[in-house]
């Protein structure tokens, strides 16, 4: 029994092995539809509401071509093969809402709730053992680089994955963008495997030019664009806030779903998966009409878009905040809600230094049987290698409560300071 | 200060005009972002995920383009062009969380809500009266097609018009169907005027036919699509058993920005625009958890894709649900919740019959300055006019509470019935 | 050894036959290069610019991918898959340049050469010979509709087959229009075969209207449009000129591979694949030198785009041409090459009349086992069902020979004469 | 009189100004009809097919919206526009066929003959008169950089120019690669004057970059594709052949267009304008039936793709073809036309150096009103700028006369040589 998804970016995707439908409807992966990919990114780019459930599917459906494609090369058996696909749909199935935000909330990191959605006792658990008792093990296995067979990893999370392409392209679509396109055919067809490495033959070397660089570009001009980075920082302020107003025994609208979060104890993953997009607006909704000040503020900002103000800091002065600190105060308002510096850094693609924590295996290049790094053969990659790429913004508020403008004094302030630093 | 806003349709939208981006930010208008335009589609189409936010900005927009054009032959001043664009923008600022289904419950149309909205005490009023005094009053006219200038009411809602066109094309992309596409630009610059009523001039007739028939396809392919029609009914069901239960004073748990919907009391803006899609979703999240056992199956099957089956009934045979009923009952399912027969119907285009109710003017061609209706001219058009499509979908569960498959049996039932019948 | 052609439309072409790169390298399907799809529309749509050289591998490509489609109802052996793929590849290669202008002046259609080709002494007679001595006959038998596995016929040529799917998608993308796009995923998957017939399931209904109504968008807007008609109408009045000058031996110019055609007798193979468009081009490019005055004045027309006006008669008016031929004769211009009445005319979709010379059989639908003309399901296709559209229009040039304007006049005259007749 | 031409890659473009579309209609500019942009490239990418005569108009096109831009910046009066506009509709009328090939036997490059249609006795410099006497020669020093207004000349021609950007998007379009995309619109709307140099904001930085890298993609992947090479090297051959021979008064035979060429003396523009692809591809038709037996032999080659091996030398080693012409020679190949050594260079981006010949000057950001080289802010292009990419590429035939295998034998030998030297 074939299943066709229309997919906006791959048109059809078929499926034809029941298990893999049957981990598509469990409840783990249906949550996926309510937690959106991009988080607060559609503030800035309106068309950015794509979720996690559309790019779980198409991350597998490319690791299905990018397997067929290593079949011309490799032997890979149909375990191998279904440990691959269920991988790739599955990688993200621990995402919270907004998901960064709220991994700092939680204090759990979403790769840690991946693999207890795989191996805890969940739906998507029991589908796994049908296929055989091991599986989940040897799909979390693959999630965490521990798998014997380790181009399944590299497949799925490494500089150049599966994960990475489907996002790039996906994301370019619905924010509207042409920065995350590369030519994706020709990077899959010229894939390789090396002694249990995935490497690219030379043909496709523009190919993945062009896919280093469409990260690069997405990360400075969507992902970390000052707005979206500003929302989060207001969401975050919003939760910590609530959380600390539990705390206190003084937080006046309780969300039941957030309560064991609030609580602080170990979080089991029936809880956790309650949790998705909806259960965070609603509380926001709520929370605008508490009798917390702070709380009620932030809540407003939110939903009607009075955003922080976000000054650019050319490089990391030693400015002070304290005079900012001091300016918020004066106005009642409390700096640890209401100011904040913000560093956005990426390395766009990394040089592998052996031994180091979380190393990054280069891009390897297959040139006429020689296999050596990308950065051998790519100027263009070579020039930001190992480049950590970093902004500074500060982040504090246009009005105060009473809706009076604070926010040009303290922009007045910045501008004389760093014109007196050059 | 311009603003430019990247539009995955239409790349770049520039706003100009200061009071546009403050009716785009005022609450009203934001709380469209979190409002789906498809609904409950994005359970049959994963890539549905778009909002009516960016469709009204991106009506607003075609409002704009077509009346560029039409300035080349008449004389469109400030004032009417800046009511087109506000009206353009604020037409779907009335629609509740998925739409059809909460009008049902609610007992208003959307419609009315935008008026209320656009001449209640809402920051959408202040805005339009910082224009002038009047503007409320001329946008709401022009929606309610009462407005002088009647072109401007057709090009905003009629059987040729901007929201149309901007919801073919935004959600053939987002679902990833091609159905929708038709040729914009040629459309936007065939539209004339002649006696206050839109003409398209003869040269556009290919493209008005690629429109007519997108919106055909689109109907019966996507927006009718039985599994999202069936979704439609479960959230339906589930309101109506909610609703039942706070009326009798046993609803057990509250969701407060519902409660004035279920009170039956006259609903002020205020809580009007609280709603939003979330509050379905967190809604649904807490009654699974009802001790109703009717609500918390609804909430399930909701949450985890369990859908009544859609049985297909040839045409309107005159079939008796009591069978189908009983066997229910023997399960101890109330057919109320889990019996349905949906009859999706729709008019792709529409003759005119003067002074019937709704009565809808025909799309006009100006062949070298003769105007006539488009079913002189094209076959394909004429050939559908007035035609009502209709499908007949009876809706029953697959399961009874305890998993027991119930739905086999009644399918049998309703082949042999049929079968009988031929 | 495979090889990665880039298609515009498809992306990438995958030929893993030798025997298919042979057929793509013999000199008698190199020679496609040189005869562009769609002959004088560049004239009018200035992209128009491909050859039939891509439409015979696009041809191709969409037959194995239909006949990968059938194998999952029907068995399609080794045999029939190559004698498909090859029929596909090879159906226009018997077309001249300027394919119907050419085919008046030579008397033979292309069907006739694409035969000859096929199973004369050329490159891909011997390629066919080399997988198997009946082969040649076997594709000519599919091209003649006298395969004894008819769906291969009908698959190439008939109401819906992947000859016209190749040539919308292309044309439309090359000329720059969205009239000729529809789902081809979507028409292809919905293939099947019944009792050796082309079946298109109940699922693909919509798609096939599109592809319908593209073909219909694209013969009016595109194929038929009145300037395209115009240039070949010059162009056949150029090769007639040149050809009457050659019999009454008074042609000064001669170019060598046109005089085989111009002797009328008996054109080999070898004399054939010589022709090509820059044939043509060059031919008149020297031609316009020529001291005959006709046939110069007629060449500077083409190469210096002073087209014939055209003028659209309403409907088949029994006007009498005779006042115009004198206008035109009184400026010394014989009306033989400056007057003539086009009557382009298409049926989109005929039904079927059994017996019929040409008889067209029917595009079926699979409903549920259940096999129907489609014109049972679909309004819009049986609403132009049989329809011969047809359009009038008469010819003549803007200027005499001194450059005086003698349109006007005529316009004039037939303004007046319409006018008389209403 | 609006005249609007559909262009695949802009859609619609409107043209208002008579004179534009007198330009247009112009003999010397309808002959670029006939000449194709990318020239040989269509015998490896078989889309290819596109002419001059749209990339001029599409130049065009990108210069009215540049200069639309920059009005918000600069005054530009309607000289300043028109004279813009001509200068980038005529940018390149004064190629001829195949065009550096052909400038390799003609001796003069193809700016110099654009300069010549402009101020010589041709239509094309009657309209421009017909504006104001001195347009011609004011459209003539843009293109020669001699204006006063010399941010016209940049836009047109420099590191930043609409000619690149148009090519860049329709080459990518007609081969079918997404090489050579990037955000058009938003590096349109970065554009700005300073100090009449043509200066990007850095909001547009990486659509620039995106841009540089486009033309690298397309030079190497596209513009120098050996296979490519190899066949401009075999066309440059066929003509030096035929010259060689018409000056031994051994040309058996004629044609006459290509006359005025090969005889060394001044052309003129008359003779010149009558030269397109198809009086090359005409006389190759002929040619193959010389008695020349080399000539005859290189034509064939063309004709049927019997191509020259392209062999990779990995870097300028000090190879000696003294054993490889001997190897030619012995089977009677003359080396002067069966062996060459090819090596395609380029700059993607230059450094600019004061007073160098050809000096470039570099692409300018403004970063908040300071004004930079983009090598200050862009990693990726400080990377590659001044960097020469350089290619190696022997080319030798497959076969002698006789249809021997004459290449195996020098593969192994450079084969051999080559490892010797590691």
């Amino acid at each position: 029994m074939k299943k066709y998804f229309r997919d906006p970016i791959y048109n059809f995707i078929i499926i034809d092995d029941k298990w893999i439908l049957d981990l598509i409807n469990s409840k783990e992966f249906q949550r996926l539809r309510q937690i959106r990919q991009l988080g607060t990114s559609e503030v800035t780019y309106y068309g950015a509401n794509h979720t996690r459930f559309s790019h779980s599917i198409g991350t597998m459906y490319l690791m299905d071509r990018a397997l067929s494609q290593l079949k011309n090369v490799i032997n890979i058996d149909d375990e191998m093969r279904k440990i691959g696909l269920a991988a790739a749909l599955l990688h993200d199935i621990g995402h919270g809402p907004f998901s960064h935000v709220f991994e700092k909330i939680i204090g759990t990191k979403h790769e840690q709730w991946t693999i207890n959605i795989i191996l805890g006792d969940t739906e998507v658990n029991r589908i796994l053992r049908g296929i055989d008792e091991t599986f989940p093990q040897k799909v979390a296995n693959v999630i965490k680089k521990e798998y014997e067979h380790k181009y399944l990893s590299y497949l799925l999370s490494s500089q150049l994955d599966v994960d990475r392409m489907d996002y790039l392209l996906r994301d370019s679509y619905y924010v509207g963008v042409k920065y995350g396109l590369f030519d994706v055919d020709m990077l899959i067809k010229s894939l390789l495997v090396n002694n249990d490495n995935v490497v690219v033959d030379y043909k496709g070397l523009y190919a993945v030019e062009q896919y280093v660089y469409a990260r690069h570009y997405m990360y400075w001009q969507v992902y970390y664009h000052k707005t979206t980075r500003g929302y989060e920082l207001l969401l975050q302020n919003i939760l910590k806030r609530a959380k600390y107003l539990y705390e206190q025994n003084s937080l006046d609208i309780k969300i039941d779903v957030l309560t064991p979060i609030f609580k602080n104890e170990n979080i089991n993953v029936n809880d956790y998966i309650r949790l998705n997009d909806s259960v965070i607006l609603y509380a926001i909704l709520l929370w605008k009409d508490s009798t917390d000040r702070i709380l009620s503020d932030l809540c407003c900002k939110y939903l009607y878009r009075d955003l922080y103000k976000a000054y650019e800091l050319k490089q990391s002065v030693p400015i002070s905040l304290d005079r900012i600190r001091e300016k918020l105060n004066s106005q009642g308002m409390d700096d640890e809600y209401y100011l904040a510096l913000d560093r956005p850094s990426n390395v766009t693609y990394d040089y592998y230094v052996e031994g180091e924590e979380g190393e990054k295996p280069p891009i390897l290049i297959n040139n006429k049987g020689k296999i050596r790094s990308i950065t051998r053969f790519s100027d263009s990659i070579r020039a930001i290698s190992g480049n950590q790429g970093i902004k500074y913004y500060l982040y504090f508020p246009r009005n105060n409560y009473e809706g009076v403008n604070i926010c040009d004094d303290i922009i007045k302030y910045l501008d004389e300071y760093l014109e007196g630093l050059e």
